[in-house]
Parts: structure tokens; C-alpha cells; sequence
């Protein structure tokens, strides 16, 4: 793998983690490795670096309080501490709204919900991916428990206005919490928790160049939630287990980093996302794109190829070095379409040729080039072996070209 | 602290990360960065370095099948989804088994469970530390869901017959779950579930130079448990999340070093633990030995200084570079006696004044000799200015001193 090839245009599914926070977990393995929570000063100093990075993720969400972080492993955990957390600590109401493009990961546990016994109401999106939201305020009632909507779709990267939806949701049921899984938004777009009527939100590392295996979940202080995991007094006795220090380290490493690093994702890897995109749709007559909305993140576009496989384009992207993806990591090895793109409605001609490009900050203009060229020679191949050449003989006409 | 002395004798809160263990996540950062889940090759080498990493985590457990092993964060995960996996998969019966000496993580987890009407029944120990185990046998009945016992004690080091537990009491009744909590045993003692009638096995990575934040758990292929963390199809779909490829494959290397250096442990090691044990009886008159089982992990001795407090001691230690600890690092600021120690008696003119020492394959000669040598001089201060002169003189008088 090191000889050959390799753009990767996957950053929605994990990201390369960036070697700066390598280099500051490095000393917490062999060096550093005491307990935080012993006495001795060789512990003490872990406890330490373990608050300052609380300290950190706190300015990472925009929270008002370092007490209002706790360190979870993954954006997964995050969620169900968040949602059965939040659930538990109240049971008076048995009604959830959620959206039908959430994240499977909170999807799955939605869909566990209702067999639980919880009415859950999932909230659909326009063709362009944007959200009905006048949906969402008409189905808050006296029972709602608990609005979940993510921040940013890990498909189509479209941003969904949760603040504003924070506010209007409590305006109607003041005892509502509000839980938002900010996995795509984090590093992309700037958070702000505390000015906003958000109870809960939740990142993950890997998204934003720290590594797999460590998250972060935002709880108001004002919030109550019963601990996932219960044990020991770590994490304020929300989350036991000793804390995985070189990580937390290392995610407040990337989430500086990535504050950094936010005008460049909004200015040059927005640039590059673009040039992928319209370069492609002006070059591929059975190109479209499948997001039109304009609120999205800079890094993501999901561009839809009509009558054509997207496994096999995959596939031979992948023979060329180029790592894209069909939908969330999470269901791949699944044949079905995406559940995201199927909400949207999406016309089935495109549904099964739909590909993710998502950008980082670690993408060139010659990954972009590259991908650009070698995109055009593999669905001119596919179109060719496509078995709707009547359709694609009808698309061409249309668009003028024959 | 890299320039100051570091005697590190607090292996069973937590360890020091094997520098070959360190080498081989390292390329899992940076440079093999891809989703496991992904399709094309650059994930799909990590799915498979999961999946080596699996077998061996298998081979660790003695395990039939790399199946029956599922990636966690902590050994506090492994046992709370040990736990409320296998109650939430059959909710016919509501009595548990465990005992008094349990980690903090899992008594507190049984605690939260008998306020969720759960009746659970806690065995004692003997003043050895050994269990009572027909009381524990007694104790099975028809509405038994789990019997829940510790591998090895982390204070006292004292092994738990667990094999034989776990087949008595499915011979007592069949359909009653057994749990092993063998954080504390993995890495000292060989595992061998296969053989067994255990239905779970849980540990942590940090107790053996894997990194902190990695965990495994093992469920016997026939026995159902329900996810904790429920959401994408990780895990076969027992544990949502991105897999934390580069801890998973530290776990598995770590683990063999581990069984590589288990003959080490018990003849280098216990070495080492009984020239401080039996050092400490000879030339400290009120020191006397908390657990005399002669089934113990060859790493641990915990010692009470009588009369004397603990707390003081230890900050005493840590002035002079050794780190050992008075209870569990979970119950670290704490004022509060060992659990563990007043559940097998020990007398409250030790109990506040308990050491546990806990070595590893990194003890070195020195290091023993220093610490009899400094804490000759602690325990002699210290017994200076105890508020019991005239105890400590009567003490004497028995041991035939003065």
C-alpha cells in the first residue's frame, strides 16, 4: 500500500490521524502512564492532562464549562449515552422526534426505542436534502421526550439548522431535551453550545484527524442523564472506566488543530470540493448531483451516476488508489440503496450509482485532478457496459448531446 | 518526573505500555488509517487486521472461536455489557449472585441493579481473602439469572476458583449465567474458557502494557446477550463504533507478550513479591499480611502497617518516587476504608493503614531493595508520631520485642 496510490476522498467514514497529535499521545503510553485517578504526583499529572483537554473539547463545542464534557469511545457511545441517558433520567413522556436521515448508528437505536415501547416520529427532507422542519415543529407535543437531529448529514454533508430548531422546539415544550449528533459538523463547521437551547451533542475523533476509539459528548449542565456505563467515579461518575489519557489528549490536540484549521476547510478544501463537483458534472453527462442544498458542509458532495453500478465504480476507483464510498461506512457490505438518499427521493436511476467524496484538509489539487480524470474514463467504461443504453441514449438526447 | 526516581508498584491500577506494543499501533495512525468497514483494500487491510487480532485476543482467552470475542473499551464496558447484556436478553428472572470483593465498576453497576428491583445476593470471604463458596453455592436457586465472581482480587491478588464455580453452579441450575470478571488475572494467570462452563469473561488492556481505553469481552457462542452500544453493524452488531484499530491490534500484541511472559510472572515476578512480602513481615513489627491465600497472582501483596495512616504513607512513598496504592484507583480520594479489607476482617487498626503493591515484568531487583530500604524508614516516622503509642507498645510487647 505504501508504493502505490492513494487519494483518499473518504474522510466522512475516518480520517488520517494527524501526526502532531501522534506525537503528543506518544509520551501518555510508555512515558506517562500512570492512573488519574491515583494519589501520587506520576498519577496526578495524567489527571492534569486530562482537565486541560477537558478545558479544550469545552471551547471545541463553545460550552460554557469544562463539567459539561464528558469523554466517551466513540460518536456511537456518545449517542447512547446521550439518548438512553436522557430517557432514563425521565421516563414521565414516551415520545421521540427524530429524522429519517440521521446516522444508522442513532437510526438503529431509534428503531430499538420503538420496540421499547417509545413513539417515535421520524422527519423527512426535501429533494435538495434540507430538512422539513415545519415537519418536526408539528409533531412536538406535551409527550415529546427528546428531539434528536443531527447537525450535519454524513451523505450529502447538508446542514441542518439545529439551533434554530433548539429554540423553536422549547418555545413549544419547554421540558423537551434537544440531542444533536454533531459527528460531521465537528472540524467543519464552528459549534456553539452555550448559545443555544441544545441539551446534548456529540463528536467523535476519527471524523476530524484524532483517532478511532475516542468522543466526546456535551451535556448542559442543567441536564440530567443516568450514566451507559457505571462502575468507578470517573467523568464526574457519568461514564466509569479509566480514562483512555493518550487519546483525550490527542483529541484535544486535533479539535486546536481543527479549530485552526476551519477557515481553510471553508476557503481551499471548499474549493476543492467544488472543482470536484461541477468538474465532474460538466464532464459526465449522466452525472448529477444528488445535494443541491446550499447549506452544506465544505468537504462532502454525493454525485449520483445514472444507470450505472456503484459497487463496480468503486471497485474501480479502489484499482486506481481512489477510497470514496456509496453511503455511511457503517452499512457497507449492504446491497441496498441509501436510506438518506431514498428520503430525499433521490429517482432510483441514480440511487444505486451514488458516490460520497468527502475532502479533508490533507487534499491536494492533484488529488482532485487525478480523481477528475480517472472518474471520467471509469463511468465512460460502465456507461458502455450499462444494460439501460435505451435510458442513457434518452438522457443524452435530452441534455442536447446527440 | 523523567529526571526524578520512579519506582512503579501499582501494576493493578494501571501499567505501563510495552514499547513493543507502542510499535505496532503506531502505523494504524497515520499511515493505515482506513475504515474497517470500508470496501476498498485500504479498509479492508485493517478489517483484516482486526480480525488476526481477534484470533489472537481468542487464543488469549483460550477461547473456541474468534466469534465468541467482541472489542470493548474498558474492562468497566466489558462488564457492563457483560452484565446488562445477558438481564436485558432474559428478563425471566430477577435474582444475582456476586460477591462482597467485586471491582468498584461491577459492585456499583449490582447496586444501580437492585434499585431497578433486582435482588442480588453478595458472598463474603474468609480472613484469607478466600471466597465462601458454600454460601455462594447455597444461594442458587431457580430464580438465579447470573452468578457474577472476580477472577483475581485487584487489592489482594487472591484467585477465585472460578472454573469450579461456574461448573457447580450449572449443575445447581442450568439456565443461570456465569460472569468472570478477569481483569485482574489476565496477564498473571493463564485463561482457558473453553474448558469451561463460563459464559463471560471480561478484561482490560491497561492491566497488561496494552494501552488504556481497550477492552475485550467473551461470550460463549450459545449464550445471547443484548448490545450496550447499539448502532452500526460492528462487532456483529454487539458494539457499535468505528473499531479502534490501532488499540485493537496494541491488545493483541500485548496479549502475547503477556502469555509469551506468563512462566516470567510466576517465577521472576513472585520472586520479587515475596522478597518485599516477607521482607516487610521480617523488619516492620506492625506490619502483618492481609490476605494469606495461597491462591494469589504472583504480582500482588497488600500489607498492613498497623496503627499507622495509609493515606500518609503513600504520600510519604510518592515523595521518595514509589508508587503503590491503598485500595482500587477508582476509589482513589476516597476516605473511606477498603471494602475488600473489611469484608475479610481485617482489624480497623490495619485497615486504614493497607498497602497494596502491585509489580510487573518491569520490577526490577533494585527496585525491591530501595523500596524495603525507604519503606523501613517511612513506617518507622511515621509509628513516631502515631496517636497510638501505647498500642504500638503493647504490639511490641507481644512480637516479644521489648
Amino acid at each position: 500500500m505504501t508504493n502505490s496510490k492513494l487519494i483518499y476522498l473518504d474522510n466522512n467514514a475516518t480520517t488520517k490521524v494527524d501526526e502532531k497529535v501522534v506525537e503528543v499521545m506518544l509520551p501518555y503510553f510508555s512515558q506517562y502512564y500512570g492512573n488519574p485517578s491515583s494519589i501520587y504526583k506520576f498519577g496526578g499529572r495524567n489527571s492534569k492532562a486530562v482537565q486541560e483537554s477537558r478545558e479544550t473539547i469545552k471551547d471545541f463545542f463553545g460550552a460554557k464549562n469544562s463539567k459539561e464534557i464528558f469523554f466517551t469511545a466513540s460518536g456511537s457511545e456518545s449517542a447512547n449515552m446521550a439518548i438512553r441517558g436522557i430517557l432514563y433520567a425521565d421516563k414521565s413522556k414516551n415520545h421521540i422526534i427524530t429524522t429519517k436521515v440521521e446516522h444508522p448508528c442513532v437510526l438503529n437505536l431509534y428503531k430499538q426505542l420503538e420496540k421499547e415501547g417509545y413513539n417515535v416520529t421520524f422527519v423527512g427532507v426535501n429533494s435538495a436534502g434540507d430538512l422539513n422542519i415545519e415537519e418536526l415543529y408539528d409533531a412536538v407535543n406535551e409527550k415529546t421526550a427528546l428531539v434528536s437531529c443531527m447537525y450535519a448529514n454524513n451523505e450529502t454533508g447538508t446542514i441542518f439548522p439545529v439551533e434554530k430548531i433548539a429554540e423553536k422546539v422549547k418555545s413549544l415544550n419547554p421540558n423537551t431535551k434537544i440531542f444533536v449528533d454533531a459527528v460531521q459538523a465537528a472540524g467543519k463547521i464552528k459549534l456553539d453550545v452555550k448559545n443555544t437551547q441544545i441539551d446534548m451533542m456529540g463528536i467523535s475523533g476519527h471524523k476530524f484527524h484524532a483517532p478511532k476509539g475516542i468522543g466526546a459528548l456535551y451535556v448542559k449542565s442543567s441536564t440530567l442523564i443516568f450514566p451507559l456505563v457505571i462502575g468507578g467515579h470517573q467523568e464526574n461518575g457519568k461514564r466509569a472506566g479509566t480514562e483512555n489519557v493518550p487519546f483525550i489528549v490527542g483529541l484535544a490536540k486535533a479539535a486546536q488543530l481543527a479549530q485552526d484549521n476551519l477557515n481553510y476547510e471553508g476557503t481551499k478544501v471548499k474549493e476543492l470540493r467544488d472543482r470536484l463537483e461541477t468538474g465532474l458534472l460538466a464532464r459526465i453527462y449522466n452525472a448529477r448531483l444528488n445535494s443541491q442544498s446550499i447549506n452544506r458542509v465544505p468537504n462532502t458532495t454525493n454525485i449520483g451516476f445514472e444507470y450505472v453500478e456503484g459497487e463496480l465504480i468503486l471497485l474501480n476507483m479502489d484499482d486506481l488508489g481512489i477510497c470514496a464510498s456509496s453511503g455511511s461506512a457503517c452499512t457497507s457490505g449492504s446491497l441496498d440503496p441509501s436510506h438518506v438518499l431514498k428520503a430525499m427521493g433521490v429517482p432510483f436511476t441514480a440511487l444505486h450509482g451514488s458516490i460520497r467524496f468527502s475532502l479533508s484538509r490533507y487534499t491536494t489539487d492533484e488529488d482532485i485532478d487525478y480523481t477528475l480524470e480517472k472518474m471520467l474514463g471509469i463511468i465512460e467504461k460502465l456507461t458502455k457496459i450499462s444494460p439501460f443504453q435505451k435510458e442513457l441514449k434518452e438522457l443524452k438526447q435530452r441534455k442536447g448531446i446527440i
